[in-house]
């Protein structure tokens, strides 16, 4: 199957290079990242749904939807180009071009992202001071400082790696990702950006990370917010010489680690939310449709009075049936159990077998695991949220320049 | 028009006596209101829509549902009884038919609600001995103490009363809630309790309440939770004389009239949110539907990040579109333009005129509006909300008995 790689990143995919500067829209901390492969790579991709779109966003989706392939990405933290007009896209098409340029590929091989405060013009002459610095010092060793580079109010970076055996050889996919909140914050963001060497068609590239997204970035809550310069990029650049065909085991192989390395992403992504303490995972189990399932995890994992309880080690189970209950999915709350790590706290009947010292103790762990069983079908849903500490508000409500 | 009475409450209306009373549910403060109608009162109301419905819920509807008049309403705090199975069902039924027998009326003829800890027994001995004390106590002039009998985390008790000037004469609206957040707490919850001594038919008074409902209950957002107890109930006793018909003049008054007073209940509901300092009303205007503008007023008034930053006083209008963008509804963001308080922060084309002093100036008020012209259509929509707090965190994660 697969292997993660220690201090894996995405340089350690073949013909990634990377690094991670200051160019001095941050003061000290690193604020530019740049990506590129050796080799030409098809890019696939998925975007925020907000109807506001930052320039980067659109001007990537653009390249990602197009038969272009993409040999770079260059991505700078700290100000977001959103909501900032004609004169924010046009400083977007200028710094994508004078990147280009110094990287000898054209305007339209080089993906862009942009993370951070959004509605102020980012500082078109300082980013393009650091790409005359970035292009000399990226590197196959530069993954983990391209990954320090696209931090905003994150506390780690997140960066992995994993090696995939398959029938004709091996493929690495490396990965790279941040999470929502900015010091200079103006929303919850979250970015991630990954590279293998597998020879796979683009249309194969794009239904493979649509399908994983949807199963691990889509199923991930902080504060229930979108931003608008969410964006995934998953390139491929043929390096390993390892064909993946459509419908073969190798494909589902493929799949099934792409996943894998974007679950641990997101899991970091919620596990680092702004003022979380734990990492709670919710799985609805049993449901009557998959819509049920999703419906009804999603809004446990988005509840703030689930998330405010299980900051406070309460075990209470109440909230957690009403969330359920009011959101809108089908649910008969008779036939429900909840189980917390597996332990049972209501059975069904309202057969309530919570031992509230052994729950205390499940709480007051990093990681906790609800469980809700609907008794109603054969439909599941996961998704994964943190909890909601007096921090969460402190660093909303205090920051901003 | 309408004239609000000063110390106005549910007894100020014609043959409504009230009172509110310490049964022992809590230590010290009053637990126990019943409200009484000396003439038998058409009911109708509105209910919390979530699939986990406590059992007073259940046996309210039946009969709001059903051609029964109600002769009076009794409300305890402290417990929901709400997740406790059959047995909690059996409970409400006991204490609606003692309370009932001692009242001499029919036991369909009692409303019965309760709010406060959920999933656990409601003590019924302990409400029948306060129904025994309470049935004596009932008077014209109880209508303040029920008001806060019905109290849970609510730092101020909800009573007013308007008298409206019809073609046939004079009738009152008189009415109290409670709003979200429970020391004891399990969850949000609000009620409301209106009487009038209008003569209107059952139909056309379920009609008007609808209505209101719809645009003032339903319009407010503390932290975007359903209870399982949430319920507002109107009676009309026809002590008046005046006569509402379908479609008439008086008729469109008295809604409007009952507008005005749910729409005060809902705006002290919110203003008394947990840790809550400021009440937010959110104005969309010149949406291309009534669903996109009600869609986007909703989006803002449950964004956490809208809310902590105007709880740190910070203007910051980008969160504030992008909750716009990503509600779901059309909004064309470079058309938008955002106020504070009348004052411009954005105007279309990205044209931002914060000043920064000003707009820091009018969120530091108790009362903030927020407006947003989409300039696509013709539809509004008005939703009220209060800002997140650190103490909003506090109070729902370290209470609980």
């Amino acid at each position: 199957m697969w292997e993660y790689l220690e201090n894996g990143s995405i340089t350690s995919v073949q013909g990634i290079q990377a690094a991670g500067i200051n160019c001095g829209l941050k003061k000290r901390k690193k604020d530019l990242a740049l990506i590129t492969s050796s080799a030409p790579a098809h890019a696939a991709g998925a975007f925020t749904l907000n109807k506001v779109q930052a320039a980067p966003v659109v001007i990537s989706k653009e390249i990602v939807d197009s038969d272009n392939k993409a040999k770079a990405i260059l991505i700078n933290s700290a100000n977001a180009n959103a909501c900032t007009g004609i004169e924010g896209f046009n400083d977007a098409i200028e710094i994508q071009k004078y990147c280009a340029d110094k990287l000898g590929i054209a305007q339209n091989e080089l993906l862009i992202s942009s993370t951070g405060v959004i509605g102020e013009r980012l500082k078109v002459d300082v980013v393009k001071g650091g790409i005359d610095d970035i292009v000399s010092k990226s590197s196959a060793n530069g993954g983990l400082d391209a990954a320090k580079a696209i931090m905003t109010t994150d506390l780690t970076s997140k960066s992995y790696a994993l090696k995939l055996a398959l029938s004709s050889g091996e493929v690495t996919i490396g990965g790279m990702a941040k999470g929502s909140g900015m010091i200079h914050p103006n929303m919850a963001t979250m970015l991630a950006f990954i590279a293998t060497d597998a020879v796979i068609e683009k249309e194969l590239l794009q239904k493979a990370i649509s399908k994983v997204v949807n199963e691990t970035f889509n199923k991930i809550s902080v504060d229930g917010e979108t931003s608008t310069n969410d964006m995934v990029l998953l390139i491929s650049n043929d390096l390993s010489g390892v064909k993946i065909e459509a419908g073969s085991v190798d494909y589902h192989l493929f799949v099934s680690a792409l996943k894998s390395i974007c679950k641990k992403m997101a899991k970091a992504i919620v596990a680092d939310g702004e003022g979380a303490t734990k990492l709670i995972t919710i799985s609805v189990k049993n449901a009557k449709t998959d819509y049920d399932a999703d419906t009804i995890a999603k809004a446990i994992a988005k509840s703030p009075l689930v998330k405010t309880a299980i900051n406070g080690c309460d075990a209470n189970w109440g909230r957690i049936i009403s969330a359920a209950g009011s959101s809108g999915a089908e649910i008969n709350p008779v036939n429900t159990s909840i189980f917390f790590d597996n332990h049972p706290v209501l059975l069904p009947d309202y057969n309530i077998v919570l031992d509230e010292e052994k729950a205390k103790q499940i709480l007051s762990k990093n990681e906790v695991k609800i469980e809700l069983d609907l008794s109603d079908g054969v439909s599941s849903s996961t998704w994964w949220t943190c909890d909601f500490s007096e921090d969460y508000v402190k660093i909303n409500a205090s920051y901003r320049s």
